[in-house]
Parts: structure tokens; C-alpha cells; sequence
């Protein structure tokens, strides 16, 4: 059984105690200290234990994601239902700019979405960001197949788009690249989910940092 | 099996796939046509087809909200989050107001939550509107202690929040209400879920006051 994480003060009391009730009821599992930390809070904010079961993490994807989060990197969103998840803790720990895809779209390139076409905008500006996509998976393909190439890497991409339509592909094409990610297999994600991510690696890198 | 409901413009393509999707993979249940167009959108949301099992709509709880969101009443949702997941629909149907609970607090009432205090000052002031809780189980709670004494009753309580905390009590005590009502039962729910109920509503409200 891995280590639990201690509480921190960026969590409101309520939400220890939400995680202590996971921590009595999760059972085993293989996670490292940070690992769980983040699977933790995305099962705080969906009572979903299946999500134990779908977390993936590419090697020192963790580490590399808390350091570009200290030197306050931009988190690029691909809808703002995300950055609403990650405005309180980005505010309370190291007020990263917050880039919302979809809005930076301004009109959809021909064959594209506009959540694609934000995504690819943002890549060109911020390719070193880290990348947080809740919903469009075409936001997510999108970005696997023009950031690989590149010569400057996303500091972590986070595919938990959700839904029934072209969301495995997506998500299995981000597997087969070597891009730095936290991944959920399968149908399941959303924007809490992306959020619950984005914000459990915010308490990390913050209790590292004041530490 | 029930009717399914017909494709709607409101709807991206995408979206009118994945409910083709969900109709082929769902199976029997006991949803009219109304109910099933609001599980669907759950389901679509949250890529969990237990919410099958979770919904519970009381008697005359869709219609009476068809008519509210016709009528433009306001929207009071707990957390910003809910607000951006129903902001683009409502945009294209009615315009309702928004009201966003936890916004409208000030400062806490002593011995309440921020959300639950913002919960109560919009009760006073929007008695008769439509409640989307997603995520505040204090708020939820604090509107089936105040709203069931009063003379005007909210058009609908979606009560969805999740998480180990308060919730099931707070479901509980709202089914025990006669507030009109859609409830998620158990642990899950959240800001998606809550919106999903949102727009399934606005949707078929639209889609009615079209035909």
C-alpha cells in the first residue's frame, strides 16, 4: 500500500475528509505517492473508482509537469469548463496563464473544428505549455500529430477527453507518441476529471516548492 | 423500448453520433421520451451508463421546467463551473439569466459554507427559478430546508452533487421534499452532470416551443 500524500492547506477540510474516505475504501492498488495523489482528487470529483483502473502516466511525467507548473509555465484548456476547474487553485498557488483553446480559435480552419483549430494556435504560441484536454478529442489529435515533430515538447499533455466518438482514437494515438502525458483509457474523462488532474499536480508542485 | 427523441439542430454532429451510440448500447430501461432525451445527455457527458440506474425525476418535473425555461426564468447554479457547461446552450435558446451561487455570497453566513450562504441569498431573491447543484451538497441541503416553507416554489432542483461528503444525506433529504425534482441518486453526480440535465432541457424545451 502506497504512502497517503498529508493533507495540505490549498484543500478545504471537506475535501480531506473526501479523501479519507477513498483512502479507507480504494483497496490495493500500484500508484507511487504522487500517482495516487492525482488519482485521488480525479475520484474525489467523480465518486468514480473505475478511474483507478484508467490512470496512466508516462515516465516522469509527474516531475516534469511540477517543475514546468513552479516556473510558471501556461496550462492551454481545450474548453473553459476546465479552466473554471483550475482557476481557484492556479490563483491560490503559482497564477499560471490560463489559455482556453476554443476561444482562441477565432474562426475554425476548413475541415477543422474550432476547438482543433484553438489547440493548434496555442501549440504554435506556447509549445512548451502544459496541455489539459477534457473534452475534443480532435483537440487532442490535433496536437499529437504536430507537437511530436517538433523541436520544443509540450511540458505534459493530459488526454481525458470523454465521450463515444472518436475518443479511443485519439486517446490511443497520444499512447503511441513519446509526448510526456497522463492519460485516461477509455470512453470516461471529461473537464472535472482534466481539472481534478491539473489541480492535484498544482498541491504537489506547491507543497514541494514551500517544503 | 422508448421513442427516441428526434436529432435536434441545437446539437454539433458529434453529439447527434454519440447519442446514436448510447441508443444502440443501452439496453431496456423504464425512461419516457422526455427522461430518456436527459439520461442520454448524462450518459453522453460522463461516458457512464450507471446514470441509467441514478436518475430519478418526480411527477411532473420536465414539464414544469419546459415551461419555466420558456418563460426565461433564471438559472441558479452552485459553482461557475455548471454555469460555463449550460452558458452556450442557453445562449442559443432562451437567454435565461445565470445566477451563480457561490458568486452571489459576500461574505459566509457564520457556520455555513461560501456556496451554501450564496445559495440562500439567490432563494430569497429567485424563489421560482430553476436550481442546478452540482458539486455544493451544504447548498443543496440549505434549499430543501428554506424552499419547501415557502409560499413560491422553484420551478426544479436538479440535485447532482458529488462526492463522500454530505451528499447522500443531501439527496436524501431532497427526495424526501415535494420540491419538483430530477435527483441523481448515490455518490455521483457533478458540474457536467448537472449541466447535461441543464441542456437536455433547454433542448427539449426549444425543440417543443419551435414545433
Amino acid at each position: 500500500m502506497s504512502l497517503e500524500p498529508s493533507p495540505s492547506p490549498l484543500n478545504h477540510p471537506i475535501v480531506e475528509q473526501s479523501f479519507a474516505v477513498i483512502d479507507r475504501e480504494i483497496g490495493p492498488h500500484r500508484f507511487d505517492p504522487a500517482e495516487y495523489a492525482i488519482a485521488r482528487r480525479v475520484i474525489h470529483s467523480t465518486a468514480d473508482f473505475e478511474f483507478k483502473d484508467l490512470l496512466r502516466f508516462s515516465e516522469g511525467a509527474i516531475s516534469g509537469a511540477i517543475a514546468a507548473l513552479q516556473r510558471q509555465i501556461p496550462i492551454v484548456v481545450d474548453v473553459s469548463m476546465v479552466r473554471q476547474g483550475i482557476a481557484t487553485m492556479v490563483a491560490k498557488t503559482f497564477c499560471n496563464p490560463i489559455v482556453t483553446a476554443v476561444e482562441a480559435a477565432g474562426a475554425a480552419l476548413p475541415g477543422k473544428t474550432l476547438t482543433e483549430t484553438g489547440m493548434l494556435r496555442c501549440w504554435e504560441q506556447y509549445p512548451d505549455a502544459i496541455y489539459a484536454i477534457g473534452n475534443a478529442p480532435t483537440a487532442l489529435l490535433a496536437l499529437c500529430q504536430a507537437a511530436p515533430m517538433a523541436t520544443v515538447q509540450p511540458a505534459l499533455v493530459i488526454g481525458a477527453p470523454v465521450g463515444f466518438i472518436s475518443v479511443l482514437e485519439a486517446k490511443a494515438t497520444l499512447a503511441q507518441t513519446p509526448l510526456s502525458q497522463i492519460r485516461v483509457e477509455g470512453r470516461k474523462g471529461g473537464s472535472s476529471v482534466a481539472a481534478a488532474i491539473v489541480n492535484a499536480l498544482l498541491v504537489l508542485a506547491w507543497e514541494e516548492h514551500g517544503s
